[in-house]
């Protein structure tokens, strides 16, 4: 089996594609939940083609991912690139540097949940680089 | 095609299988994201056979609910039974009466997340009568 051909479930609609000044590659994003002030929490899916990723990043208050799909990795700076898949679930803690997206050759369905919003949500940083997304 | 046949998609473990005190009939919960005091979320994924539902119940900050497979209810007190299904997001807000489950015929994958625990996260009452489950 040629892992390149497996179709990935979707659950979500595609969405937008993400900015170019925040991803690498190709990457879908769709909002489920909006912040507002009583959930406190913004949820969405993003889709990552295969090899695409999001650049470094830090959340005020942290953030969880659950993979429903595919094959894909996640890196808390200073800590060796892990391998998410379908079932997995990640977190990073607050204000602490990560990426997220894609294996090389299988993309990647991701939930993410980003709790106490009223703290802010997101603070985008520079691209992953190809020597930083490849696995040693 | 026979509804009762459709084979849902399970990306997490089954887990546990709620206590009858809480659930009419079989639903089973894996807990995802434990209660902590820097996320302050708990998420879980809780599988309803066709015909299952939980009680009544509230929840200190709100409920939001993700479905990723198969039909379900879900029902505010004092607003008709929603039909949920894959893709859709619901939610209920802080101390308000809601109960949720499978369709009679076809079960319910369902992710829940429980924002802002430091208030609590669940208070259980009375089961869902077969005529409250029944839509007219």
């Amino acid at each position: 089996m040629k892992t390149s051909n497996h179709e990935l479930e979707e659950i979500f609609p595609k969405g937008q594609k993400g900015p170019s000044d925040f991803f690498t590659g190709n990457a879908f994003n769709i909002g489920l939940v909006q912040v507002d002030s009583i959930y406190t929490t913004a949820v969405g899916n993003v889709y990552f083609e295969p090899g695409a990723r999001s650049n470094w990043h830090t959340h005020p208050s942290g953030q969880i991912l659950i993979i429903t799909d595919g094959k894909g990795y996640h890196q808390i700076e200073g800590q060796p690139i892990q391998v998410i898949k379908k079932g997995d679930v990640v977190k990073c803690p607050p204000n602490v540097r990560h990426w997220h997206g894609a294996s090389p050759e299988v993309g990647l369905q991701q939930l993410y949940i980003v709790p106490n919003t009223e703290n802010g949500i997101v603070d985008w940083q520079e691209s992953v680089t190809d020597e930083q997304y490849s696995i040693k």
